[in-house]
């Protein structure tokens, strides 16, 4: 029997409780969403005693489903003020799964301020450590291997960098991946900065001893697992040697920039001159011609067939970082000017050492260059800058604040957020849908929320014209479909084939039945995923937001974007209607 | 017949209209609530170009009226997001009655950044020219006599500082006092930022051939300013020789603290130490003992009857600032723990000469210190603190950007503002009618939009103990005569004889008669300004604010005030209320 771990922070003290009935058919985002609903008041400071944080593997995770090894985190976001779930990969969801963990909750708050515990978690149950000086402070480049070394090197490690420690509502909640990087990331919303509220520097979990996850139905899930590896093993983006596994999710800079929807420079143009020089095709080639340790086809956490990570080499063929991912490689890069993957890539890894978010950080960086702080292109300041981030200079205290507050200490009007989080690689002046999903996600502006760049670019479900401004519907399925993906555990990345094929979609259900007992079809999935997205809206509305907070920055709407020349023009009833139909 | 005089900013034009027969019986805040509402769209940037900034002298300014001087200043403010209204005394807005300008509509930006410009406004006309170097990045103690030099000693300047070309969102708007000195401030809100956001340093106005205001019915008039002027040289509060004159709005501090309500090092405590030592009672005594320009007893504007601002001296008898006002002495003082008058009034000379709010101003500074910026007490480091705000340096910017945005950027939990405005000196856990006024206004945290303190403590149209907390019904009526009595020009402080003595208050009404001509009786003050009051709040729900936003900050509700130890217990029922009654 699985159990909930509540970890109390005033009185440090952590105990299993039972699951109660109401969230035993939950997992993942619908978990950590329910939890934020049920325990955290929509009023109360982020980082005051009243917020939660709530860790929770998918409803497969642990059990073999393949791509499943998600570990969904929530709470009230510092940076958006609204409920959030971000979820990574890396090796700790599984090892959660396979002893039992159905969830952890962590509440209350230390009295005394700038001191850090550990929680280790195994088998026989949990404790909290006052954390070691050299893990605290430190780059978790140098922490993890400490971390490593105290507690095994066979553990997963959830923790938080400096970042965090330090309240910046930029950063996220690291996990190990399967070669102990600190590289897999809960980036978005801050939710580093409730953790560190909480004094609590990282999570260690020894799944010594643990086993696969039990499962109800194996008939059920064996068939459901088939069908969902045939579907990833088959469809042209998600198959070995396919567009992912060959050029990671960076396959998506050349797509984009030609769409005219790749954000460039804060958000002024569509198009990037340095576009092939930061591209998954350029990614591979670099990686085949400087060798070592280079590689594409990586995988971020255990039983992944999709593979889409990479681990990129310095020019001696030795490891500068893993992963060029495409959102980084846009924030950095496009956004920022920046057309050198060599400098992109030692962004990302600084992202990695001080524990941010690599969109807030290069949109901030963005939003800082027109500012005035940094000229658009120069990528020896743009280090200079994340490493104010890391020391907690002054300078360091604004950016690791994020985009918003970084716009507002300067007075930066062109400011690319909704709900105060920035958005991510995709225009949504030019491809109308995605700015559907940013304006009216629950989560702030975010693509992993409805990623209708699926059916508007790529075709996968069927092609849809980019600048169509009808999509409160397509926008309001992909919510649905989203919430319920994350709450299996399984990696959006699986919604490429099963979108596309009819049997893995089914086959996650499957999986899922097999694992609950349940007997859900794919029709249940949009009822199930809604409810996920409606309990978050009815925590945002309790919290203050309103309809127009489901907007995007009204520079969007007067400012036209090229090469197409075009503004933000999907009518607010659209927007509207996402949530209201 | 008074004009309109509209200036865009993007072409640099600047034209008089007639006055649109529905602005006609308005002015002062009710004029620029009203302007900001017609014509400023509810969801843009403050500091983009379809913000607008409206300048309104009052209904009965200009008229020869007793203590009616205020010139209101509107528009979407960049601290809070909502509709916003601040006034100042000092001499422009007679100066503008004078010469027939109902209002100043300011619009459009210009393309060019940090280039500023002057409008001349005089009885011929209107011009925009560029600001001269010397006027602009300089202290407005510089500043204001080099301005006064190229035009002369008998202007009024309505300018902002170097905070405000710096688009800082505690900027305000200063005002030259009778005697020149840069001192009076349409402070709240971040006003300074959306002018500087214009490109417009400052507004000369020259009355030079112009006219009190002409009088629909003279009769009406002649009576009601007796009626009035009766009324204030009657009243302990506002007589010559009484508590105002005397000691000044410092009369609050020992008031205040013996309440066990004066906010003491950020809002940790309701009573500070050294209360007597930055009391209105020290200031009065300090003015008499160093002699030289030292007085209290000093007018603010023309016409006042009150006389209640004061010119503080150095130890040699040459003047350190004028003037040491309550909200100025608590804010540095209690707030930041500084027992020193004269450490206070060189922190309030910095507000004066940078131009920003000295009420936000203390507020961040005592959250600074809470971040560990400062010790509490520290007056040299609070000077310091405030320099970097004129310089504009990276902390300068934090800090210029007010209490929210300091509280963001270092996580601080204890935040004392509402709608992100820093809450003004009176603790609202202590006296609940003030927190309802906090929590409710159409301004974010401000005392002066429904000064339930008036009863609370001192007895002003009847006691009513300070912990009650079913104060809705006072708060509200609080807020509609405010809202009037601000449309009609008159200082606030009216209030305390007006509020007692009946005749008094008939007085301002026939004021107003006598100048539009109209029939209105005591009973239309509540419609009136009630009207007002809802027109600002529709505003604010069409930019986004709902009932939680009506809220004082969590911590109130869970940490305990010393000395009362009381938490702010008014039910949200009760806030509700205020405006849904």
């Amino acid at each position: 029997m699985s159990k909930i771990l509540r970890v109390n922070m005033t009185n440090l003290t952590a105990k299993l409780e039972d699951v109660p009935s109401k969230y035993r058919l939950m997992g993942g985002r619908g978990l950590t969403s329910a939890v934020t609903s049920d325990e955290v008041p929509p009023t109360c400071h982020p980082l005051g005693p009243n917020n939660k944080v709530t860790y929770a593997p998918g409803i497969v995770t642990g059990s073999g489903a393949p791509t499943a090894g998600r570990l969904s985190i929530g709470a009230k976001s510092p940076l958006t003020g609204t409920i959030k779930e971000s979820n990574a990969g890396g090796i700790a969801a599984d090892k959660l799964a396979r002893i039992g963990i159905k969830a952890i909750i962590v509440e209350g708050q230390p009295k005394e301020k700038g001191k850090f515990w550990v929680l280790k978690v195994d088998k026989s149950g949990a404790e909290l450590m006052p954390a070691a000086a050299e893990w605290v402070g430190k780059g978790l480049y140098e922490a993890y291997p400490k971390m490593l070394k105290k507690f095994g090197d066979k553990v997963g490690i959830i923790s938080i960098g400096v970042a965090g420690e330090k309240l910046m509502a930029m950063s996220g909640i690291c996990v190990n991946d399967p070669e102990n990087r600190p590289s897999r990331y809960a980036g978005r919303g801050g939710l580093g900065a409730v953790m560190g509220s909480k004094g609590l520097k990282a999570i260690v979990v020894d799944d010594a001893g643990g086993a696969s996850l039990a499962l109800a139905n194996k008939e059920a899930f064996d068939t459901g697992r088939k069908k969902m590896t045939d579907a990833l093993l088959q469809h042209d983006i998600t198959k070995p040697g396919g567009a992912l596994n060959t050029y990671g999710t960076a396959v998506c800079v050349a797509v984009i920039n030609e769409a005219g929807a790749l954000p460039t420079r804060n958000f002024s143009s569509g198009r990037f001159e340095g576009a092939s020089k930061i591209s998954g095709e350029m990614i591979n080639e670099t990686c085949k011609k400087r060798g070592g340790v280079g590689m594409t086809g990586h995988r971020c956490s255990p039983g992944c067939i999709i593979q889409c990570s990479n681990v990129y080499p310095k020019e001696d063929g030795t490891e500068l970082v893993s992963c060029q991912e495409y959102e980084s490689l846009w924030s950095f890069g496009a956004n920022c000017g920046i057309d050198s993957l060599d400098v992109i890539g030692e962004l990302i890894r600084l992202c990695n050492d001080y524990g941010v978010d690599t969109i807030e950080a290069g949109a901030t960086i963005g939003v800082a260059m027109e500012a005035g702080l940094a000229k658009f292109g120069d990528g020896k300041k743009a280090v200079e800058l994340m490493h104010e981030i890391g020391k907690g200079t002054l300078l360091g205290h604004i950016l690791g604040g994020g985009t918003a507050l970084t716009a507002d200490t300067f007075g930066v009007v062109r400011c690319p957020t909704v709900k105060r989080q920035a958005m991510p690689a995709y225009e949504p002046r030019a491809i109308k849908g995605i700015g559907v999903t940013y304006a009216t996600s629950t989560m702030g502006a975010d693509h992993t929320a409805g990623y209708t760049i699926a059916p508007e670019i790529f075709g996968v479900s069927g092609k849809v014209d980019q600048f169509i401004v009808e999509k409160a519907d397509m926008s309001r399925n992909f919510q649905y479909v989203t919430a319920f993906l994350d709450a299996t555990g399984h990696c959006l990345f699986v919604s490429f084939a099963i979108l596309d094929i009819a049997s893995g979609l089914e086959g996650m259900v499957e999986e899922c039945n097999g694992v609950l007992g349940t007997n859900w079809t794919v029709d249940d999935i949009g009822r199930i995923g809604g409810d996920i997205v409606k309990k978050e809206r009815a925590f945002n509305e309790a919290a203050g937001f309103a309809k127009v907070d489901d907007r995007v920055p009204e520079f969007m709407k007067y400012e036209k974007l090229p090469p197409h020349n075009v503004v933000f023009d999907v009518p607010d009833e659209v927007l509207d209607k996402v949530h209201n139909p």
